[in-house]
């Protein structure tokens, strides 16, 4: 039997400070690696056009653009204007802000999308879920019915903020920010939101004048039942209809997915017919409420009435941030699903930056807060779109119903508008992932329920930050409660693995192989010190004598710090108290580094520093002279002789 | 060649929900298995007896008392006694408080330690760092000067919160949440501390009559040297022989460790040659100004004067959080350094039980903030205590000194103080461990050397707080930035290996073999794909077919959630796209039982999730048609044929 392995721990490795310091900051802020287009050899004009290639997308497609590419963003561009008109006028009502707002917010900003975005599908519109949190913040400060004048400017002012925000993360590489609303949060986040929408719209449905300013669930029903005398039947019957229609049309698509259109199209016929309805009707003497007056000509500038007085200038970065957060997430979300579609990658730091200017530039224009909305843009991508081209289709679009079309929108009844709304909102609710999840994890469940819970129950900003507190609570407590195994050997192999899962892996008398799964670092460090003491003492049970050698597989600790490095050399010299040996194996690059340099090489020594489990294992079995070295106990505790 | 290995994933376990909560449960909050006590066969009798001794560890070691051990004790206790008298008062100037109250301090928390401690060495005292956060926190909100009652009670009401505080840690058992403070946080924090007491001292030193309030050194060496008409040559010189002699006697001690005593008697002995001293030459008439009257007698109840008044509770709740964070670490700190040299271990949450319940007692008997003091416990361990009965013999002592002896107290001129205080501090600047921390790990250093600054330049509370954040937004990043390694085959091995690590590792055409060494959840979800994708891209080349199967190494992943799920299933649907296969190898407990459940064992199959990554690349390379099966590339680049 050979004591020393033919394969050893390379110890040899050096890397400079400089070479890990720059490998470390390119992993956390460049993991995508932005300068390969600029670096090795390349001419002065090549390089030039790449870093124009990379700031401005636009130039890396309009050169190949062609009229064949052209047919199917006309057509797609099309489509989501004919959706963005009435999502646009029902979203603003959401905000409370004036209806014409909304449609502006799909003018200008997909201009600049169509130059700087990254994405191939994306279309950029307002979304539900911001614009109710934007009101609920906002409102909170400044009555939307008291003073919409200060409400819509402060309004235009947080959009400054998200797009300030928005290119400030994407600038400073900060996109993994974003990866902290984990899934979990978003579906429960979206599915409370969706219900409290879904509660609000009951004021348009019933055609009542007011509702509670709280969107918690209480509140509203409370003040839906207590205006039972001010239902009119009218407005519910139509409500219900179009609500059915629309239901239809979506049931239709999901069994014919090639009549997508008529489906993208049914808000638009829905607009257009309660609008023709009422109209006829006079439906305004009649219980069924219509939009009103809506001003013809394109987005005034609005630069001049950003507020950054000290007594809103809180209020308005607090709704710019949390909802160009919100937004953020959902518009990189649904860059990411879509691009996975099309075998391909976006960048989630240029579309951050993206997304950002577009809301500065709106929110000089008129515009509030705008992203890329998961339906609008599954609208594009399924009617073909290739190029970021039917953005700026949609705006063209939207600017002739800016110049010419917007006053005949003045008849469109608000049921409509609700029951276009319930009908969106209905698709955000996925119970089906929520069950997923609550069979997969539950702490990932809790997470989910506590945003749905906290969003239908008190507010939507309190939902969300509890969510996201409980996702950073388990994620600190994943790393401060790493799993440990206590390892066996397979039947004829050399292989170890966890006796839990594999019961029938065999262990060796007087020695313990014990894996730890994760970075060794101070908020684990005392954790892992008195749960592998308790592994031993649970091993040696009452005889202090039983175990001689302690095996820690480290092959799964990618990087260690100061304190761990501290607690292993403790528990090192705690073990050669008790006459147990303390034998590492298959460090990895970072703590084999670390290890080198410190005082731990001096208390375990190079030759206890094995590349194998089976390695070490086969050493200090050798080593062993009191235990017959073939004797090994089962998985169920009967010896066995080989 | 067999295609299919010997051993396989075993995909039978079935664990129940109850038993991975419940285990999960365990170890995150009891990790050290306190109902081992409690459960099993055992009498009715025996249970209530472990029970108790849980509860009151005196119960397990007075019965096995004896006088030999009563020897050691006693005189263990005297000493540490010897050093109280001297701490106490010093420590209690710099929390702005009357002496006596330091001496207070060392009479009723240790007679409660005594019965609720585990640890054997641990002496109960009040400690410098935290006495001076005390009075800068509570300082900001009431002066000591001005309403010095008032500040008083703010004191005691503060420590009756930093006991609740504590005890609810110690019974939720969150003694982790200690553990966030790292050792670099605490190092940078006490040289830091250490740093601006010295300079704090320069007022007895130099026998000033006012310093700045603030702590910070530029505010305090410009009140120094804005007043040097007022320095007082007399106590400097006092001043700087007591600091040679205090330095001397330590120096001392380090040559010879047997004559530990000579040091820790020191600071008494100081004191009572400084009162003589003073005394013989009516030192307050020449420059050197005494402690002043101190009152004989017992604690006075103080219960009556806590101050729940809602105009200083938040005060009072922060100082006594704050503080008593603090005071736990070094306590915790100070307990398991000791018992490791004891060969022993103590129960981190029992123990913020007893510090805290010290607290909440000491709060109503006129004590302040008491916690294990390094100083003290290290002198009680050296002086060979062999129980918790040397703090009994210490309460005695004090008893002793306040019944009878504290009026003779008032001679101490406050420079022997400082003197003491300053020797003290020295030894807590630790700048040997802040050197190892600087080679071993830069980022740690960056978090020793914020706490350090922070308390020097700023303030104590910012210093700390600064360094913990930083210390959780490297937690996170760790998190949100896994390592990942490409592995290759070491030769005439079935070993696997990362090919920077190893660089003589051998790869195979068309199969890349990956490691992900970290729980994949949503914090790191997205980068991993995209990190996975940039190593394909990077081995692919031009050649987008050049790759045929992606093996991914799991063996590091511990757990995973439903964002993690998602995205392996994502990953592995994009890459069937692209024709390439994707395999997993070596799935661990956790990450197999969810594997199982979800929609990603559908999208690889069973058949493609392999025990060890040998056994992948095996049945990989042999379905491999195109490529000779034996053509190995080896990591220079070069091929070769077996």
């Amino acid at each position: 039997m050979e004591t020393r392995p033919t394969h050893e721990v390379n110890f040899d490795l050096r890397r400079s400070f400089g070479s890990n310091l720059k490998s470390g900051f390119k992993e956390t802020f460049f993991p995508d690696d932005p300068f390969r287009r600029i670096t090795g050899k390349m001419s002065v004009s090549r390089r030039t056009r790449n870093v124009l290639e990379y700031l401005f997308p636009i130039v890396q497609w309009l050169p190949n653009y062609d009229l064949k590419k052209f047919r199917y963003d006309l057509l797609a561009g099309v489509t989501i204007a004919s959706l963005a008109v009435p999502q646009g006028i029902s979203y603003a009502r959401l905000a409370h802000l004036p209806p014409i707002v909304g449609l502006y917010a799909s003018f200008i900003p997909p201009l600049i999308y169509t130059i700087l975005g990254s994405s191939k599908s994306v279309a950029v519109g307002t979304v539900a879920t911001a614009s109710i949190l934007l009101a609920s913040i906002v409102g909170e400060k400044v009555s939307p019915v008291d003073s919409p004048q200060l409400y819509l400017h402060l309004v235009f002012t947080s959009a400054f903020f998200s797009g300030i925000f928005e290119t400030a993360l994407g600038f400073f590489r900060l996109g993994m920010l974003v990866d902290f609303l984990s899934r979990s949060t978003i579906i429960g986040f979206m599915g409370g939101t969706a219900i409290i929408i879904i509660l609000q719209q009951l004021k348009g449905i019933l055609g009542l004048k007011h509702l509670s300013a709280n969107t918690d669930v209480i509140s509203v029903l409370h003040s839906v039942f207590t205006q039972t005398n001010q239902w009119t039947w009218q407005s519910a019957v139509l409500g219900i209809f179009f609500i059915c229609f629309l239901l239809l049309t979506r049931f239709l698509k999901n069994k014919k997915p090639k009549l997508f259109w008529v489906s993208a199209m049914s808000p638009l016929a829905v607009v257009i017919f309660g609008g023709l309805f009422a109209y006829l009707v006079n439906g305004d003497d009649h219980g069924i409420e219509t939009v009103g007056p809506l001003k013809k000509g394109l987005n005034p500038l609005s630069i001049g009435d950003l507020i950054f007085n000290s007594q809103y200038l809180m209020t308005a970065i607090k709704a710019g941030i949390m909802t160009g957060f919100i937004a953020l997430a959902e518009g990189i979300a649904v860059g990411r699903s879509l691009a996975m579609l099309n075998n391909d990658d976006i960048d989630g730091n240029k579309e951050m930056m993206a997304f950002g200017l577009m809301n500065i530039v709106g929110s000089f224009t008129s515009c509030y807060l705008t992203t890329a909305p998961f339906s609008k843009s599954a609208v594009n991508h399924n009617a073909g779109c290739k190029t970021a081209m039917s953005n700026f289709v949609m705006s063209i679009c939207m600017m002739i119903v800016l110049l010419f079309l917007a006053p005949y929108f003045r008849y469109t009844p608000l049921v409509a508008l609700s029951a276009i709304i319930v009908v969106a909102m209905i698709g955000l609710i996925h119970y089906d992932e929520a069950i997923e999840i609550f069979k997969l994890d539950k702490f990932d469940f809790f997470i989910c329920m506590s945003a749905f819970f906290g969003v239908i129950f008190i507010s939507m900003d309190v939902g969300i930050l509890l969510s996201v507190f409980l996702g950073i609570v388990r994620t600190l407590l994943y790393v401060a409660r790493p799993s440990t195994y206590k390892l066996g050997k397979l039947h004829n192999t050399s292989i170890y693995r966890d006796i839990e899962q594999y019961p029938n892996c065999s262990t060796i008398e007087g020695i313990i192989v014990l894996q730890i799964g994760s970075p060794i670092f101070f908020p684990n460090a005392s954790y892992l010190r008195e749960r592998i003491t308790r592994w031993i003492q649970e091993e040696a049970g009452f005889d202090q004598n039983f175990i001689q050698y302690v095996i820690l597989d480290i092959g799964g600790v990618t990087s260690i710090d100061n304190t761990g490095m501290e607690m292993l050399n403790d528990l090192g010299k705690s073990l050669k108290k008790k006459n147990i040996k303390f034998v590492l194996s298959n460090p990895k690059i970072d703590v084999m580094e670390k290890i080198k340099m410190s005082k731990l090489m001096k208390t375990i020594t190079k030759q206890w520093i094995f590349l194998t489990v089976d390695e070490a294992v086969t050493t200090c079995h050798f080593s062993l002279g009191k235990v017959d070295p073939m004797c090994i106990i089962v998985g169920d505790g009967t010896k066995e002789v080989e």
